[in-house]
Order: C-alpha cells, then structure tokens, then sequence
C-alpha cells in the first residue's frame, strides 16, 4: 500500500464518478437515515448543491444502549430507494462482520466507523465484500495505525479503500474532536490511497464546517464527507454539526473558486507524472 | 447500573471465586496462547504462586495484519486443558460477535479488548451469552463511555460485567499508556460493577509492574490481570511487559501484607454496610 | 475582549502594515539568530519573497540546558541591523517579565512562546510594554486558556495581541505537534483578535508546510509566521521544519491565488460590515 | 542527574526532616494563604495530624487576571508566623526569576508550578537561590523534559530538587487531571531525586484523594503535598479539592499501616544498598 509498491495514486471509481483522480468528490447526507420523506430530501437536496455521493446510517453505533441505534435493514431500502430518485452513489455504514453481506448488497461505498478502525475482524471480511470501503481514523489513533487498518483490508483482497480524517481526541473542548488536518499532507506521503476530510465530526459544529472545507480543498484532500439534514434543529443524532440544505448549498458555491484551484494543481501534477 | 438503582457491589461468581466481594482475586497468563507447553507451564506457574483464573488470548486484535493472530479455537482447547490440569478458571478475548458462541463454549469469563471498547454489536450479543464479561477501557474512552458500554451488556440481559482499567493514551511515551489509576476510585463512586486493574498494557514495562501492582491493591481494586509467560524473550506478542514466573511469584508474595489491608478494609466496609 | 465588548476586529499597526486588517501578513525567519551573515541573508531573502515582518530568536527556551540558549542582546542588535536594510518589521521572543524593557527597545513585536503562554508574570509586564504582542498558543492550552491569558495582557493596558495556533500536543507522532486548524475559526467566533498560523511548529517537518499555509490562508487565518533558514541543514535549532530561500520564495508564490480569495473575501466582509 | 553519576538517592535535608532518605514526608495546607486566622489554623491542624511541612501560595498563577492572584509578601510574612508557632517547615511557590530573592528569604522550599514548568529563566534564577526546590510536571509535560527542568535547576549550581507528579492533562474529565502514577517507578529508575505525589490537583476531587494518598505511599513516593483548608467551602481557589482538617486527619490515620510497610520496603532497601 505504500508509495513505493505501487506508482500513481490508487483511483477508485464509484457509480461513475473516480475518488482519488481528477475529480474533487464531495459525499453529504444525514447523520442517520430516519423516514423516506427525510433521506428524499436529503438526497434531491444534496444533489442539486453538487454532490455525487449520499451518506447516511442505517447502522449507528451510539454510546449508549438507550439512544436511536438506526433503522437497519428498512433503511438500508430508503438509501436505495433515494440512489434511484437522484442517480447518488450510496455510502453506509456497517458494523459487524456478521452484516457485510447484508450492507453490500445495498451500498456503493462500505463506511467504517472511528470506533470499529481497529475492529479487525470486520476489516478482514470488508476485504472480500467488492465494494470500496471508506476507513474513518480512530479517535485515539495515529496516522499508522490507519495504514495498518488499511492494509488489513488490501491484504485480504480489496485494494479500493478510502481513507478519512474527521478529528481525534484530545484535551480540547471548543470543538467535539481536534481536526488533524496536517494528517492529510502526511498520508499523501505514506500512501497513494485516496484521503477525504469529514469537518463535521472534526468539529461538532455548524458554523466551522464551511471554513473548514475550504481548508480540507486548499491542504490537498481528495474530497468531502459532510453532514446535511433537511431540518438539523429535529435530527435524532449530530443536529448540531449539520448544515441545513440552503447552508449546504451556500458552502458549495463558495468552495468553487477553491476547487477550480484544486483542479488546475491536479492537472499540474498529472503533466508532471506523465512526462 | 448506577449505584442509585442497586444496593451493594455486584459479586461475580466465576469457578469458586468471586469477584467484587471479599476475595482479591489475580488473574495472570500469557499474552496469546502460543503451544500446549507454554500454556501448561504457565498455568501451573501462576496457580502455584496464588492466581485464580488464567488469562490467555487465542484470538488476537493486532495492529497489523501480518502479525500473529492467534491460535483461534487451538488455542481455546488448550486453555481448556491448563483448566482441568489446575482447576484455574479462564478468561480470553472474543473479538467478533460471531464467536461469542465458540468462546462462550471454553471460556469462564468473556474478554473484550480495549479496542472492542465500543463495539457495539459485540457488547449486545455479549448480552446474551451467559458468561461473566471483562470489559476493558478503550484507549481514549471516558470512564463515563466505559460504563455506557457496560450498560449494553447489561441492558441485553447479563449483569455480570468487571470493568478493568488498562491505560489511555496520552502524549507520555516513558510508558506505552499511562495508567489512569483515580479512574478506579472513581468509578467505585459511580457504580456497584467490579473494577480490576492491568499494569502490563498500562506500562508496557516489566520492571514498573510490581510497583502499580502494589497500587493497584492500595487504591482499592477488585482484582489484577497481570501478563506472564514462562519465557518472556520468546514471547511472540508483549513479551517486554510480561513477568517470568520467578517474578510473578515474588510479586504475590511482596503484594501479601498489602492484601491483608485490602482484606481488612473490606471487612470494615462489610460491618458497615450490615449496620 | 470578547466580540460583544467591541465592534470589528481589532487592527494592529506595525512599521506600516496592518495585522487583522485588509492585509494577509506573513512573517519569516529562522528560529534563531545564529550570525550577522545568517540573520541579513535570511531577512532580504525572505523580504524579497513578500513577507513583511522577520522572525528570529535571540533569546530561546531550550527543553536542555545545555542547548544553545541564543545570542541575546547580541542577536537583538543583529535583527535592528536586518530590519534597517530590509525595512522588515521584527519579531522576536521575550522569556522573562525582567527583559521586557530591554527586548522591547529593539522589537516591533514581543513574541510570547508556547512554554510561556501560561507565565502570569511576564504577560503582566507585557500589558505596560508599549508594543503589540504575539501570544502562541500553549502546547496543552485550551482555546479558552489561550484568550484568558490575552486578557492579562488587555487587562495589564496593552490591546494589541496577536493570537497564534501553532500544534498542540497529542498522542501522534507523525507530526512533532497537531495542527488545532479548526481553532481558528472557533476563535474568530470568540474574540475580535487576529489570529494566525504558525505552520512550522504545527508539523515540525519542511514538506508539509505549504501544504498547511494554504490551509491557514482558505481557513481565514489573518497570517502566518514561517521558519526559513538560508541554510536549514546547518541550522543550530528547528532545522527540520526550516524552509530554505528557495522553497519559501516558491510557496508564497503558490500561495497568491489563495491570498486573492482571502482579499476578496475581506473586502465582501468589511462590505458588509459597513452597511 | 542520572542515576549512573551518582549512587543512591539524594537526600534532602529540610527543617530538620529529611526527603528521599528514610522518612515519607508529607506536605499540606491550603491552595492560597487567605488570612491570619485561615494559614494558622490550617497550619496547627495539620502539624497535629502529623505533616512535616505547610503548603500555602502567596504568588498564585491563576489562569484568569480577574481571579484573586496572592497576598504576595504579606502572604509571606503570615507563612513565616505559622511556622514559628509550629515547627512546620514552609513550601510556596514563586512565579518569577525577579521574584527568587523574596520567596527565599521565608521558603523552606521554594515551589515550581506546572505552568512554570519550561520557564527557564525561573529555573536557572533558582539554580542560585540557595534552597531546595519542589518542581511540579507540566500539564503536558513528558517524564524526560520533567528531568531536562530539573536539570536546570542542577545545572546552575542547586542539587536539592524534588519532583512532583499532579497529574496531566488529557481527554477524561471525571477527573481534573489525569495521575500518571506509573511516572513514580518511572523516574525512579531514571533518576535519584526524591519524587513525590501530589493527590489534590491530580483529582481535583476531595472524595478521591485519601484512596490516591494510599496509591502513592504504596508505589514508592517519597512524599505527599496534600491540599487542605479548615473551611474547604469557604476557599478562594481549589476548594473543591481540599480536605477539611477532620479528613486530613483520618486520612493520615489510615495511612498509618501503609506508611509501615513503606519505612519497612526502605530499610530493607537500605540494608541491599549496604552491602
């Protein structure tokens, strides 16, 4: 997985768009999937603003037993149901290797929570599921140990993984976690696997999330995976770090300048590459 | 589980021992169970100097994927073995919660690791499985996050939970993890659930294990894991924090007189909660 | 100091430029002063690439005392003599509340390290100082801490502080400190201070800090403060996250386009501020 | 510094007690001297419950200006007063190398903050005062740059320092600091200067420091510095960590058998060293 076996970047195509190429990608959705009239929304909204993949759980691994654990495999249909309404790849969460099969079969993307980074024997069986895989960094873990999570999944036969700073945990309160947004120049060094940036988790709070971006486009990041909710003020889980639609909508206009510089640095470097 | 909702601390029955009561109770082995030899000849060590239970993984959550992975059931027959040649009681790590079942089978007490802290599907079918669960502190869990994951063993039906505090990671490097050891009175002040301490992972140093151990008692806790092996040099995994059985045996035997203060507090506390 | 006290951000004027104002500076220089040759090449060539004020310590906290401990006065006349041939602005650092007085005679700006962030008694003297102060950020300082201790400085009569985000410490390794980027929005929203980013320190690694300048220059960042050596490689500290002349000449090139949307921006700002 | 220099522990002589040597000295009074009345109080009752020195700030490094920052010299004159109607010898902290002279015409032992950790102007100044010091971790301090401190001060002419663990600073909250206790063993091999535990402000929690004062004699400090103020609720700073005198003295009391097997751990230490 290191820079030295493999030349170029790792590209990894979902449903016709490429992360980790030419293409800055941008992944947005809510925290869970809570009705069909929510994830709709949610899906037409996100699409109209730019987006080209829908996040949202089914599964939600939440620290306590007695809060909403998500709508499981009924919701897994309304990530479907909203792929075919707005052509939107579809990235989820999965939580136990018992349920790969189950989230493949639904899916465009198989997402990995902080907490299950070092769950290992989900990673093995994510290695066999044909899909990509997005790995999000442990709260408390390093940069390689990251690669080493990675690498569980190359090593049991699936090269596509995608890789997700979204802040680690440290003494800090003003934000939910501390946004490690140097790990993303670092893991372009260590790795030609794609790197993504998730601002809503890395700070727990709205208002940060579009500065935020436009630090995760500027640093070099492959792409976004921000949470937006039709009406966050009412949202079971993360209200307070999604962005309604018309913010979602706002950010985005605002972050093209930033992308269109972002495009021409890629050009710069795929001419560079090629001669 | 707080301590508003029960009177008096949970006591754990495990082989004739309990846990959380009037027992200090030391649980030692190895790291993995690596052959027959090296687990015969440490359980027969540990027993001999005053161990109650042999710990011993056969499922092993390593870092990186090309490092040993244990036994798997091999070794949960073996553990099996070192109980009926020394009537140890055993506890070992299940790391998926499709093995519950196979584990449950060999095992006496159920181990999660720390970095199934927050595995949450693990914790629920944890509940079901009918064996006392030994739920270790994630690397940068809360001792508020712990006791909500114990709250999913609880909650799906097993009340019988020992929470073990083994290290959080900090920026200190002198230590491999630094030893939250106030989490153990203070997790006494928020709940009736045993509370054991592990100064092998807490100091990834054979030479500070005494030391802590002799704290560990001092400051309370219900019981140790301690990692020993007939070998360490040779110990394929955490071989630099395991003690030889000359050393485990001299460590119980200095840890004696803070034992008899431990006991004695215990049955002043007892006498008191009689009253 | 908070935003509810007064309107605007608080604009610092000094040797003719303008910090939290219309004007993204950069400041530059070595880490310490090492020579007259070394101080005046770094200072034309970094003033050559754009930056407006020189950096460079003659007094230097050290972890050993039996590292270089820095030119003192010596190296203060040094930087008088760069700033009159390159009309540079100097920043430098003061360690103790008994060489204010004297650091103050040959500085345009007091530079208050991370180990001293928390040192009551020289951010006191600093409040009578006369000069504008720069206050990084302690390296396990609280984003609430970092604006308690500007208050000293305020509440000492001194108004003119400049905050600066340069890493905090965690557990990761990869970098020598963590980038708290997301601080700096979050202080935005809290105090009407300028911020900037010291992306040097953040890293503790040369390659990653163009990277990280954009990051600061699209996050909002009011400036930044550079460590450039002319020869990095014989530099006597912080030799490993020096750029040279060259890469620093290149990088605030690479940076304009950015700094043309952070110019942009200002301007919609103050637009809209002042209708 | 190391222990390769120089054989056995330094053992520094104060008012007649000796620290590092033979004896577990503990050290306690209040957060700040507030009054005549309070610093006598305090300083008769703990004198009778058996400590050997009185802690009390007269320079207080508050994070805040607008909190109470000492009764400076006054704070002093009163420290000096309790001591003469006591015997107790006097332990305070001083915040600047301006300051040296003053605290050390009435400090037995002149204290470092944590905060003041890394001030190296502090620490050379100290170097020369011609007094043992107390030198507290930094919040966020390693184990090594805690020796590099000391080392300062030693390197400038003073062998007499004493170092303290008071816990640092990570992500739990149920506790004011985290009590890296593994640091005690830790330094005890790196290092031969005494090492003691400070319990109050590694909890910031009253209930918690009796079962953290049994912890620290068990591990192997060679003292304590507990926090204690006849009217904890009426306390200007650090109340809710402070032991009432009828808690200190209990405390003290149970401590009685654990400071036994310590003196006996000593001596059988003593009598290896002899031989």
């Amino acid at each position: 997985m290191s820079k030295e076996f493999r030349a170029g970047k790792t590209k990894i195509k979902v449903n016709g768009t490429e992360i980790g190429g030419a293409e800055f990608v941008v992944m947005a959705g809510p925290c869970s999937v809570e009705s069909e009239k929510q994830i709709m929304q949610a899906a037409e909204g996100v699409a109209k603003a730019g987006a080209k993949m829908l996040r949202g759980g089914a599964f939600k691994p939440r620290t306590s037993p007695y809060d909403f654990q998500g709508m499981e495999e009924e919701g897994l249909k309304l990530l479907k149901k909203a792929k075919e309404a707005t052509g939107l790849a579809i990235i989820t969460e999965v939580m136990s290797d018992r349920d790969v099969g189950l989230v493949a079969r639904y899916a465009d993307v198989m997402q990995v929570g902080a907490r299950n980074m070092q769950n290992f024997m989900l990673l093995k069986e994510l290695g066999k599921c044909g899909r990509p895989v997005l790995l999000k960094r442990g709260l408390s873990s390093t940069v390689k140990e990251l690669l080493m999570s990675a690498e569980y999944v190359t090593a049991h036969g699936n090269a596509d993984v995608i890789l997700c700073e979204r802040g680690i945990r440290t003494f800090e309160t003003v934000t939910r976690n501390t946004c490690d947004i140097a790990a993303i120049p670092a893991l372009n060094e260590l790795t030609h696997l794609p790197v993504i940036l998730d601002p809503s988790h890395a700070t727990g709070k709205r208002s940060l999330v579009p500065a935020l971006c436009r630090a995760g486009v500027a640093i070099g990041a492959d792409g976004l995976i921000v949470e937006v909710h039709p009406a966050p003020e009412k949202a079971i889980s993360d209200g307070a770090q999604s962005l309604d639609l018309a913010q979602f909508h706002k950010m985005m206009k605002e972050l093209e300048p930033y992308i269109q510089l972002w495009n021409e640095s890629r050009r710069v470097q795929a001419a560079a590459a090629a001669t």
